[in-house]
C-alpha cells in the first residue's frame, strides 16, 4: 500500500480528522510531491461545509500546496527529484480541449480541482499531473509562497487579463486574505491603488503594502466622494455591498471583477453601464502558465502573503479562526 | 436672420410642431450641412417622452441625419462644400479630454448630443462642429445610411471593440431596428450568428440577413437549449428577459452586452460569471473614427438598414409607428 495520511472531513462541518488513503500506481504523468506547508484558504472552508453542493466526503481538504518532489512518473520529463513545486486549485485537466490548448486550462470543462472528489494538501504527501506541479522561484519562502498559489492567482490573474498599466487606477475592495496580496500585485503593475476596507485599523497595513489611499467604506458618503475614479475594482469580499456605488466609482470604460460571490444577486442598473461603457465580469484562479508567471512577478517584486503559520496537526484550529476572519492574513499549516 | 426650420416638440410626449431657430452667425469650426435624410431612432421617442428626465422643450429630435455640406467654418480645412456627411448621436465633444484625445470621444464629459439642449435633424439644415460631420462612401444610399449613423454603429462599436473574430460565436437579442443591423455586421466580422426573437415570421429574414440560426425565444426551454454557446451576446431589446439564461448562454471568457436598457434593474448571480469568468457590459453608440470605419465596412460588405421612408412633413407618422414598434426596420425622414 502506498499510504498517504492526512486530515479529512467526513460530513459537512465536520472537524478534521486523521485519515490515510491508498494512492495505489503512480502514473505515468504524475508526480509526487512531500508536501511542507499547505494555504487554508477560505474555498476549503466552503468545500468543509459543502457550501457550493460539490463536496464528496471524506475528504482531505488544501489545495494551495508547497513541497518537493519524491517520485516521477515515466512520462514526466520536465520536473526532477527533489525539486519544489506549488500546486493551486488544479491537480489536473483534460489537456485537449480548446481551453487547455490555448493556455487556459483552468476554464476546461474536466477541470480536476486538487480537493474535490480527491485528496488535497493538508496531508504528508499529494500526487497530481505534472503540468500543475509548478515551478517555485528559489528566493521565495514556502510559507509565503503557498497561499499565492490560490488567493494571489485570484488577484493577479484580473490584474494581468484586464491589461492593467503604470497609468491605471485600480481599487481593491476587502484588504484581507486576497486583498492584501491584491494591493502588492497592483502595485507592481505600477498603478495607483485605492484600498477599500471597513476596517479603520487597517489603514496603516493598506499603506505599507502599497495603496496611495485607503477608503473607510463606514464612512458615509465614502464610496460617493471616489465617484467615477477607477479603471479597475476587484471585489474580494463575500458580503453584499453598495455595488451601484462601486459601478458608478468606475471611469468610463472601467470593469469591476467579481472575485468573491456576494449571498444575494446583485441588481444591476444596466443603464450606468452603457453610457460609461463599463463592464461587470468575475474571475476565478488562473492558468499554470499564469500562476508561473506570477511566482516570477512574485519574486522580482518581493511580494508575499502575510501569514500565520500553524502545525499541521493544529489544523482544526487554523480552519476556525479562518471562518472567523481573524488571520491576518492567511493561515498556512506546516509539516 | 439664419433661420433653420424644423419639427420641434414642446412638452413631454408631444406631437412635433412646424418651428424656426436662428442659427446665428456660423462658428469657425462648424459645418452646415442641409438635410437630405434623418432616421427615427428609438432614441428620438425616450428623448420626446422625456424617458431618460434630459429632454429640453422645444427641440427638433433626429440624430441620424446624412446630408450635404452648405456653409464650411473658416477653420475647417478638412471638409469641402458639396460634400456628402453623415451626423450622429454626438454633435461636438471638448476635444481636449482624455477621452477625445485617444479618440473615444463618445466618452468626453462634456459630449454634446445632437438633439438634446439643442435642435437635431428632423429639419432642413443642422450645424456642428466639423469632427463630428463623418464622410459617406460613394456607394452608400443616403436612407440605407442614415440609421447606421446611431443604431448601426451601437451594434458595430461592440463587435469591434470586444474583439469579434471568424472563430466567433456571436448571437443577436432582438431583431429589430438594431438587431437586423447587429446580424449583418457579425456576419462581416465573419462570426457564427445566431439570432433571439420572440418572432417567429422573422426567421426567414433573419437568416437571409447572414445569420447561421435562429432561436425563437418564446418556444419553452429555447435558451437553456444553448447553454455554453456563446462568445458574444449582444441584447437589443428594452423589456426584461430571463437574462440569466442569456448569462449561462455564454461560453467561457464570454461577454453579454445591453445596448438597451431594461425597465428593471438585472439580478445578476455572481459565481456564474466567477466559474465561467464572465462579464457583463453596457455599450453606448461609438466614437467618430469608429462610425467612418463602419461606414466602409458598410460599403464593403453590402450592409444597409432596411428603411421604411416617410416625407419629413409626415415625421409624427413615424414616430408613432417607431414608438408601437411597428417598423421593419427603421424608419427615415426624407426632405
Amino acid at each position: 500500500m502506498n499510504a498517504i495520511h492526512g486530515l479529512a472531513v467526513h460530513a459537512a462541518g465536520a472537524h478534521l480528522l486523521p485519515y490515510k488513503y491508498d494512492a495505489g500506481e503512480l502514473k505515468e504523468d504524475e508526480v509526487e510531491v512531500k508536501i511542507s506547508h499547505c494555504g487554508v484558504c477560505y474555498s476549503d472552508v466552503h468545500l468543509i461545509d459543502n457550501d457550493w453542493s460539490i463536496s464528496k466526503y471524506p475528504f482531505i481538504p488544501g489545495h494551495e500546496i508547497v513541497g518537493t518532489i519524491t517520485q516521477i512518473g515515466s512520462a514526466v520529463d520536465d520536473r526532477v527529484l527533489g525539486e519544489r513545486v506549488g500546486i493551486g486549485w488544479q491537480a489536473n485537466s483534460c489537456s485537449v480541449c480548446e481551453w487547455c490548448r490555448q493556455g487556459d486550462e483552468h476554464l476546461c470543462a474536466k477541470s480536476q480541482p486538487t480537493c474535490v472528489g480527491r485528496n488535497g494538501g493538508y496531508a504528508d504527501s499529494i500526487r497530481v499531473n505534472w503540468r500543475f506541479a509548478l515551478r517555485v522561484p528559489e528566493v521565495l519562502e514556502s510559507e509565503n509562497v503557498a497561499p499565492l498559489l490560490c488567493g494571489g492567482i485570484t488577484v493577479y490573474s484580473p490584474l494581468r487579463n484586464l491589461g492593467v498599466r503604470p497609468s491605471s487606477r485600480v481599487g481593491i475592495i476587502g484588504i484581507g486574505g486576497l486583498g492584501h496580496m491584491g494591493i502588492q500585485f497592483a502595485k507592481a503593475f505600477g498603478a495607483e491603488v485605492t484600498a477599500f476596507s471597513t476596517s479603520k485599523d487597517k489603514e496603516a497595513e493598506a499603506l505599507e503594502l502599497g495603496a496611495h489611499h485607503f477608503v473607510n467604506t463606514r464612512d458615509t458618503g465614502a464610496i460617493k466622494k471616489v465617484a467615477g475614479s477607477f479603471d479597475l475594482l476587484l471585489s474580494t469580499v463575500n458580503a453584499d455591498q453598495d455595488w451601484q456605488g462601486y459601478v458608478n466609482a468606475l471611469r468610463p470604460k472601467g470593469s469591476f471583477v467579481f472575485l468573491g460571490a456576494p449571498p444575494t444577486p446583485v441588481p444591476l442598473q444596466v443603464s450606468a453601464l452603457i453610457f460609461g461603457q463599463k463592464c461587470v465580469a468575475g474571475s476565478p484562479t488562473g492558468s499554470p502558465h499564469d500562476i508561473e508567471e506570477m511566482l516570477d512577478v512574485a519574486a522580482r517584486h518581493g511580494i508575499k502573503a502575510i501569514t500565520e503559520r500553524f502545525e499541521m496537526a493544529k489544523a482544526n484550529e487554523a480552519v476556525a479562526k479562518v471562518k472567523k476572519n481573524q488571520v491576518r492574513y492567511r493561515a498556512v499549516l506546516a509539516n
